[in-house]
């Protein structure tokens, strides 16, 4: 579906906004407002383009939501994806999705802080929590595994150890503002995060 | 003056709902809701008593939210206090205000759910924002205190580490449910995010 549209919109696109600099704009204004506190109106000062004009590229917020929530999630859906080719365990399979998921974090961050806000009000934000409970539950099978391998502690609960790991990835989003460099800066946190979750921070 | 209302409110109380339980109602509310959806009537309806009987306790929604946060925080710097009679190394008092963090996390949950949400919209929620920053400064200054005694890994940010660790203890609030033995829960629960925080997950 996020196909038809996107090529659906292309055609349409007119200077200026294309779809992908819409969603973006359209994403941190709801972060920042809230979605609820957002009106096509507000949307349509922000942007500097008419009403009319953001309706021709989607049909409504709702849709400019469920775009960009999906966003997020085929970011992190296609670094699911890429670990079939990784080599190694399970460990190394897991280390490779948390490290791809910062970068995602970074690269597509009002996308992924848009998403890690739903609450599941409407069809489109339970939609995206199901997508979102799928992905933990691909983190939560990884970490089972490595478990299993006895590559990591066994004192610590999978569940809850795919729980902190992630918690600790998403926090990012809380905090970080890009500047400088965007690709350095998310190398950086990959190593940061990996680090502190499987070498820990503690000098032995 | 958190100390002053709550004199206040415990002469005026009466049966039912103390400012304690109104409080955690409240917060537990707004967490749902989000404190702009919810009403001084939602509230009425449900805590099941009249609006004049919430006015009895507290002046309005705001001071709802100040004392709700202030629940929070005030737990956060009770630790903080007791830091002092820690016996050891920055990189000890850190681990030990990590633990006791989730563990005011889990106690205190409803209250600092609400604060970790709180986005400065309001003279109320910009005062808890500074009193969470004076928080965030002073685990920072251990984490630096901690590396400089060569207790933590040389290769990590300070400023990042402090934002990792409490990103990982914060976001506990996102998926912990109290069910059974909260004290057991809470043990646990601290002792897998200082396992993971200070040893890494990994086996070596």
């Amino acid at each position: 579906m996020a196909d038809t549209l996107t090529n659906r919109t292309a055609k349409r696109g007119r200077p200026g906004y294309d779809l992908e600099s819409l969603l973006r704009v359209a994403a941190a204004t709801f972060n920042e407002r809230g979605f609820d506190g957002t009106s096509m109106e507000d949307l349509s000062r922000v942007l500097g383009i008419s009403k009319s004009a953001i309706y021709h590229h989607v049909a409504g917020k709702d849709e400019l939501l469920r775009l960009a929530v999906n966003r997020g999630l085929d970011g992190l859906f296609a670094e699911v994806a890429a670990l079939d080719a990784v080599e190694g365990r399970a460990v190394d399979k897991l280390e490779h999705l948390v490290r791809a998921s910062v970068r995602v974090l970074i690269d597509e961050l009002p996308f992924v802080t848009l998403l890690l806000r739903v609450r599941g009000n409407t069809e489109v934000e339970r939609d995206a929590l199901a997508r979102r409970r799928e992905f933990d539950q691909i983190v939560s099978d990884l970490v089972k595994q490595a478990a299993f391998d006895g590559d990591l502690r066994p004192d610590v609960d999978p569940h809850v150890s795919a729980r902190l790991l992630f918690g600790m990835v998403n926090s990012i989003a809380e905090w970080y503002r890009p500047r400088g460099d965007a690709a350095a800066a998310s190398e950086a946190l990959a190593e940061a995060v990996a680090v502190v979750a499987f070498d820990g921070l503690r000098l032995q």
